[in-house]
C-alpha cells in the first residue's frame, strides 16, 4: 500500500478542477518513481500519461489503486482490482456508509467484493494517502517534504490543518492517511504497520471512535513509538456530533482516557496540543528525569512555563551554589541565577551558550526561552543540540525571533511560540519516557 | 502622560546601539506630531534635533521626560523636573528595588523627589510607553498600528509578544504600558485612566502581584471595558519565580481568581488566551444569548469546537426543521444540516453566504470555520460582519487559508488558527456579555 511501486488512478480526469485529475497531477508532481496508469474509458492521454479503459487492460502488475469513480460503480472498479490481481485500493469517492441507506448497501457491497479478492482498503470516502519517503502523494494539496511523523485521520481538516502546520514549519511527516469510513483499514491497523515503518517515529492519530477496541488496545501497548491521539465528543453535545459526521460511535470518554493510560497513548486535549506533542516527540532527545533549569532573558515567559512544568510533576530546581559560581563569570552581574536562570534584556547569544554548557550536568533537559530579539540563537542551540535535551521557546522577539525559528526549525529544532506550549511539549516527553 | 505634546528624552545618545539612541529615534520614525527634546551633556545634536544639556535649559514646556540614564542619576534628573514644572515621567533605568539593598534605597530616593513636585512616574525599569494614537512610542521596538486594545505588563518580554502578534495580524493596539517596579503608578492607576480613553476597548493585563487589591478590585468594578488578565505564580514554585522577578507577591491564587470573578476581570489561563481574549473583546461585536449555530465544511474540526462549546454553557442548538428546509435549497444534496451545518469538502463562499443568511435569525452567535481552501470567505464575512455575531476560524486551507485571514484581519475581523480557540474566544466574549 505504502510502498507501491506502480499506481493506476481510476477516475483519472483531464479536467484539473476533478480529484481525478489532482490526484494524478500530484503524483506525477510529486516525483512518484514508479509507473503510473491513469484509467478513464472516455480519454486517450492525461497530463502525458497513456490512459487506459480498465485496469484489467493494464499490461503490468499494479500495486496499488486510487479509485475515485462516482460511488456506484466503485463495486465493479473491484472487481476488475480483483481480477488483475491489485491488493490495495485507496476509495477516495464518498457517498457510502456516511449518507446512510442506499449508500451502506454499497459499501457492504464493497467489503463483499474486497472479501472474495482478498483486497484492503482505505476509506472510502476519504482524502487519500502520501508517503514522502516513496514520493506519493495519492491525495491533495501536493506535500512532498519528507519528516518523521505519520499522521493518521478521521477528519480531512484535521489532517490538512496537522500536514500544513508541519510543512508550514519545515518538518514535513512521513505519512499521511485519511481514514474515510474506515470499511476495511482502521486504526488498529495503520498503528501496526507504522511500528513497524523505518521512516517513522511518531504516530498522530485523529479519531472520532475506535472500530475495535481491543485490537486497538493490543498494538497501541506493542507500539514502540509514541502514539499521539487526538479524539473530541468528550461532551454529549459533541458525541451526537460524531455521530452524524462520521457515524462512529464516540463512546464514554472516561473509558478511552482509561485505555489510553494503560496502553501508553499520549492523549492531546486539543489541536495545538496534538500538534506540539507530535513535533516534540519526533524531534526532541529522551528527557530522562524530571529536574529541569530555566534559561531565560524574560523573567516573566520563564514563570508562565513554571507553572506549567510544576503542575506536572518537573522539579524546576533551586540552582545549587556550586554552578551558581561558575555563572556568576559568564552572566552579567544583575542577572537572577536562582532558576530561571534570567540573563535579562541585554542577553545575548553566547551568554545563553555559557549558561547551556555549564549547567547540563546538574539537570535532565533545559528549557531555552529566548525572549527578546536574540541573533545567532539557533547557532547556539544546534551547537548544544546533542548534549542534554532542550526546549526552546522563543517569543517577543519580532522579525529575529521568525528568522531564527525558521533557521531552528530547518535543523529539525523544535520551537514553540509561547512558554506554555514548551512547557507542555516538555510535559508530553515525560509522560512518554516515563515521569 | 499618555497624551504629551512635547517630550524630552533625558539620556539621549548619539550611539545607535544604546536605549537612548532607539527611543529617541523611534519618536521621531513613529511620526509623533509635538517637540523632542534630547538631553545630553555631551552631545550638540542628534539625529538632527538639537541637544540639550538638562531638562532645565528647555526654553518651552515639557509634558513628558522619559530617563534613560544610569540609575544613581536619575534622582537628580527628577530634581530637574521637579524645577521645570514636568509632571510626568517614564523612567527606563533599572537596578532599583528589583536588585535589593542599594536600588532599593535609590527607588525611595525617586519616591521622595516625585512626592517633592507632584511628578508621576511610570517605572522604573521598564519598557516605556507607547500610545499609537498620538503617535508616541516612547519604547521598543517601533510600532504604530492603531488598534482598540490597551496592553499593560510587567513584563517587558510578554507585552512584546503581544504587540507583535497584535501587529504581525494587522490588528495593532491603542496604548503599550510596561510597569516596571510600579514605584509610582501602578495596575489600578492605569485601569482608571484606560476605562476613560476614548481609544481604548480593552484593557489587557500581565501583572505578578497586585500592589493594592481593594484599589485594584474597585477600579475593575467601575471600568466599563472587559480586562482581560493573565497572572502567572499559580504554584508554589512560580510564586517564588515572582518573587526573585519583579519582588512582587503573587499572593494565594484562589484569592485572586475570587476578585477578578467579582470584579468582573476575564482571566486568561495562559498566552494565547491572553491575546485571543482580547483580540475577541476588542473586535467581535456582542454575543446576546447562547444559542449557537456552526458552519463548517469540515466535521472534525466542529466538533473540536463543540465539545469547549458545551463545557462553557453554550447551547450548540439542533437546527430547527424550518430552518433546515430552507438550508436544503441552498446546500449539497450530502450536506449534513443537524448543526453544525456541514457544507463538506465542496463547500463554496457563496454557499456559506446563503447559510449565514438564513441562519441568523434562529440564534445569538454563529461560528463559522473554514476547514479547506475556500475561497473569498474574506468577502462573504465582511458582507455579513454588522448582522449576528460571527467568530471565524480557518484552518487548513494553506495558502489560501493565510491570504483569506489576512484580508480579514486587515479589515478588524478576528479570525482563530483552531476551532477550540475560536470556541474559547466565544466564551470569553459570554463571560464578558452575561453567560
Amino acid at each position: 500500500m505504502f510502498y507501491a511501486k506502480s499506481i493506476a488512478v481510476v477516475g483519472a480526469s483531464p479536467d484539473e478542477r476533478k480529484l481525478g485529475h489532482i490526484i494524478l497531477k500530484n503524483l506525477i508532481d510529486g516525483g512518484f518513481k514508479g509507473d503510473i496508469y491513469p484509467i478513464n474509458p472516455k480519454a486517450e492521454e492525461i497530463l502525458g500519461k497513456k490512459v487506459y479503459r480498465n485496469l484489467v487492460d493494464i499490461e503490468s502488475n499494479v500495486d496499488l489503486a486510487v479509485i475515485v469513480v462516482p460511488s456506484k460503480f466503485v463495486s465493479s472498479v473491484l472487481e476488475d482490482a480483483g481480477k488483475k490481481g491489485v491488493k490495495n485500493t485507496v476509495i477516495i469517492t464518498g457517498g457510502f456508509r456516511e449518507i446512510g441507506g442506499e449508500g451502506e448497501k454499497l459499501e457492504n457491497e464493497l467489503l463483499e467484493v474486497a472479501k472474495k479478492y482478498g483486497i484492503r482498503i482505505i476509506g472510502p470516502n476519504c482524502q487519500g494517502i502520501n508517503n514522502t519517503h516513496n514520493n506519493m502523494c495519492a491525495s491533495w494539496p501536493l506535500i512532498t517534504k519528507k519528516g518523521k511523523i505519520a499522521i493518521i485521520s478521521q477528519s480531512g481538516t484535521v489532517a490538512a490543518a496537522f500536514a500544513d502546520w508541519c510543512e508550514m514549519e519545515g518538518f514535513g511527516f512521513s505519512c499521511f492517511v485519511s481514514l474515510g469510513n474506515k470499511a476495511d483499514v482502521n486504526e488498529a491497523d495503520l498503528i501496526e504497520f507504522f511500528s513497524n515503518d523505518g521512516n517513522t517515529e511518531v504516530v498522530s492519530l485523529y479519531i472520532e471512535g475506535v472500530k475495535d477496541g481491543r485490537a486497538f488496545m493490543d498494538v497501541a501497548k506493542k507500539c514502540e513509538k509514541p502514539i499521539v491521539v487526538l479524539k473530541p465528543g468528550t461532551t454529549e453535545r459533541g458525541k451526537k456530533a460524531v455521530e452524524s459526521h462520521t457515524k462512529s460511535m464516540a463512546g464514554r470518554d472516561k473509558v478511552f482516557e482509561a485505555a489510553c493510560k494503560q496502553s501508553g497513548i499520549i492523549r492531546a486535549k486539543n489541536f495545538e496540543e496534538f500538534y506540539d506533542f507530535s513535533k516534540a516527540l519526533a524531534y526532541i532527545p529522551k528527557i530522562g528525569g524530571n529536574r529541569v533549569l530555566i534559561v531565560t532573558s524574560s523573567g516573566g515567559a520563564a514563570i508562565l512555563a513554571i507553572d506549567v512544568l510544576e503542575k506536572h510533576g518537573f522539579n524546576v530546581i533551586y540552582t545549587p551554589e556550586e554552578l551558581k559560581e561558575k555563572l556568576r563569570e559568564v552572566t552579567p552581574a544583575h542577572a537572577i541565577l536562582d532558576n530561571p536562570i534570567d540573563l535579562t534584556g541585554d542577553a545575548n547569544a553566547e551568554m545563553y551558550k555559557s549558561v547551556i554548557e555549564l549547567s547540563q550536568d546538574y539537570v535532565d533537559a533545559i528549557l531555552v526561552i529566548f525572549g527578546d530579539p536574540i541573533e545567532n540563537a539557533s547557532e547556539v542551540i544546534e551547537q548544544c543540540w546533542n548534549e542534554k535535551p532542550i526546549v526552546v521557546c522563543y517569543t517577543g522577539g519580532g522579525d529575529v525571533e521568525r528568522e531564527e525559528t525558521k533557521k531552528m526549525q530547518s535543523k529539525g529544532i523544535p520551537v514553540f511560540p509561547t512558554p506554555e506550549r514548551a512547557a507542555k511539549a516538555m510535559v508530553a516527553l515525560r509522560w512518554w519516557y516515563g515521569e
